[in-house]
This record gives structure tokens, C-alpha cells and sequence, in this order.
């Protein structure tokens, strides 16, 4: 018969266990509603407008596909919303089914380098995507050219809030692999 | 008398952690190389041109201090040199006294954190570069606006050099970050 000290020390420690892994499975599901209207707003994010370089009207008409630093970004969105749908899913029948999260530390090792490479992706889209805005923003210094920006606010507003919502992505990656260490950490 | 089998087995063991640690400092010193090479091809990313548009001929004089993504990878390089410059003067410190390269599994979450968050910045910093550099390349598809890589093909090359040190960089810092999880995971 355990002493009932213990008995509560193994409830205690099989509650922090369940909450532990509830919340790896809320990061999955963070990452991927993140990811998802990044991509959506990013799809989205097109415009036409004139703009007015020394008294010459110039038509300007964007769009995210003219740029290959936005092609990127909906390429790592896809390739994001695709792997965390796929981490929610074993995540949320894992749970239901009492199994562990992490069953084996092969598959910590798997999930930690996985999380890591989607990581990278999505710091590298969000960062190639900003280098673009910012361009755009500022427009070009070695020769005279305009703001973009002005002229099609709401197709750089599109943009700036979906690579907000990639960086956001980013960080339930990183919190994910974070997490995922603990586990191989914890002897 | 310890068995001969178990000497043996202590020796072999003792090399194999000998030799684990000589790589961990290994990659900090390829990193620290990586990373001022970089930083040094970048400021040295400078040159005047002229292009012609539809005959008229713009004067353009480029400098990596005109873009702020290329602003951005400077600093990156800079705050990663000094990085790996006290990681590699404690790892040779350690490894000469013959103290272990992580003493304690605290030290050891200390470096994989901050391993990751140098890895994130040389990720960002070298893709906010190449967004720039390729728009830099294929001009900007909303107007017909030149490449400037043809007029001005030595400040592209010196740009995509570093560029490709930054993440030259960036994988020696991925693998350092690796080896941390391995130390960690190790009971």
C-alpha cells in the first residue's frame, strides 16, 4: 500500500505531465492557424495604382507573385500549415488515446530536427520577405525611385501583416522544438 | 585491478569524448572564420556605374550602407564574430585546463538557447540579404526597371559572397546547437 505522500507525488507529476503535453498540442494548433491566414493574406495581397515620378505617370500593379521573396513566403506558409496539420493530427490522437506525445527519444530526435528545419524556413521566408517590404517602403537609394508604398498602401499592408503572422509561426516552431529538448533533456 | 575489458572500454570512451569536444570547438573557429569573412566582403561591396533606361543614362553608385537588409547583415556578422570569438577562447581555455567543454547542464541550456538565437539571426540576416540581392538581379517586375547586377557586377558578386559565408556561418552554428542536444540528451 503506498504512503499516501507518494501516491500524491505520482497525481502531481502525472497532471504537469498532461499539461505539458496539452500545450505541445496547442503550439501545433497555434502554428498552424498562424500559418494559414499568413498564406491566405498573402495570397490576397494585390493592387494597381498610379504613381507620379517627376510629373511621368507611372502605372504601378503589384501583385505577391511578382516577387519571388512573397513566392517564398506562401511556399514555407504551405509547406508550414501542411507539417503542423500533420503534428495537431498524431498530437490531438495521441492525447485521446492516453499514449505519450514523444514515445521513443528516436522520435524526440526526429520531431526536435523537423521543427528545427521548419523553424529555419520560416525565419528565412519572413526575413526575405521583409528585405522586399522594406524596399519597398524606402524605395531605392542608389537612383531616385518612389515609395511604392504610397501608391499601393493596401497591397504593403497586406503584405507587413502577413509576415507578422509568419514570425508568429516561427515562434510556436521554435517554442515546439524548445519543448521537444526538454523531453530529450529529461532522463 | 580493473579488468583489462573495462580499461579498455574507460580509454576508448575518454577518446570518443576527447575527439567530440575537439569538433565542438572546431565548428566555433570555422564560424568565427565564416562570420568575419562575411562581414568583411560585405563592407567592401562598393562601385559606381552607369545604366542605360530607354536611353537616358542614370549614374548609379551602389554602397551595402544604401540597403538597410545588407545594413542588417553587417550587424549580424558583427555580433557573430564576437559570439564565437568567447565560445572559441572558452572551448581552447577548457579544452587546455582538460575541464569539460559544458561543465554543467545549465551552461549546456545556456549555449543551445543562445546558439539558437545566432542561428535564427544569420538565417534572417542572409535571407533579408538575398531577397534584396535577387530583386537586385531581376528588377522589380512592377516597371520595366534595369538589373542592376549588369552595370554594377562587382558589388553583386562581393554581395552574393558573403551571402553565401553567412550561411556558411549559420550551419556552423546549427551543428554547435546539435551537438548541445546531444550533450543534453545524454543521461
Amino acid at each position: 500500500m503506498t504512503s499516501n505522500g507518494e501516491g500524491g507525488e505520482v497525481v502531481a507529476k502525472r497532471r504537469r505531465k498532461g499539461i505539458k503535453e496539452l500545450v505541445q498540442v496547442a503550439l501545433r494548433g497555434g502554428c498552424l492557424a498562424a500559418s494559414a491566414t499568413a498564406m491566405a493574406v498573402m495570397l490576397t495581397a494585390t493592387e494597381e495604382g498610379v504613381a507620379d515620378i517627376y510629373g511621368f505617370k507611372l502605372t504601378l500593379s503589384s501583385n505577391w507573385s511578382f516577387s519571388p521573396s512573397y513566392q517564398y513566403v506562401v511556399g514555407a506558409c504551405a509547406g508550414t500549415v501542411l507539417y503542423s496539420l500533420l503534428q495537431l493530427c498524431l498530437g490531438v490522437y495521441r492525447l485521446v488515446t492516453g499514449s505519450p506525445i514523444t514515445p521513443s527519444r528516436f522520435q524526440a530526435w526526429l520531431c526536435f530536427t523537423s521543427d528545427q528545419l521548419f523553424c529555419y524556413l520560416m525565419m528565412s521566408a519572413g526575413s526575405a520577405g521583409s528585405g522586399v517590404t522594406n524596399l519597398n517602403k524606402t524605395g531605392i537609394r542608389h537612383t531616385p525611385l518612389p515609395d511604392f508604398c504610397k501608391t499601393l498602401s493596401s497591397f504593403c499592408n497586406h503584405v507587413a501583416l502577413s509576415l507578422l503572422l509568419v514570425f508568429l509561426s516561427f515562434i510556436f516552431l521554435a517554442s515546439s522544438s524548445f519543448f521537444t529538448v526538454l523531453v530529450l533533456s529529461t532522463p
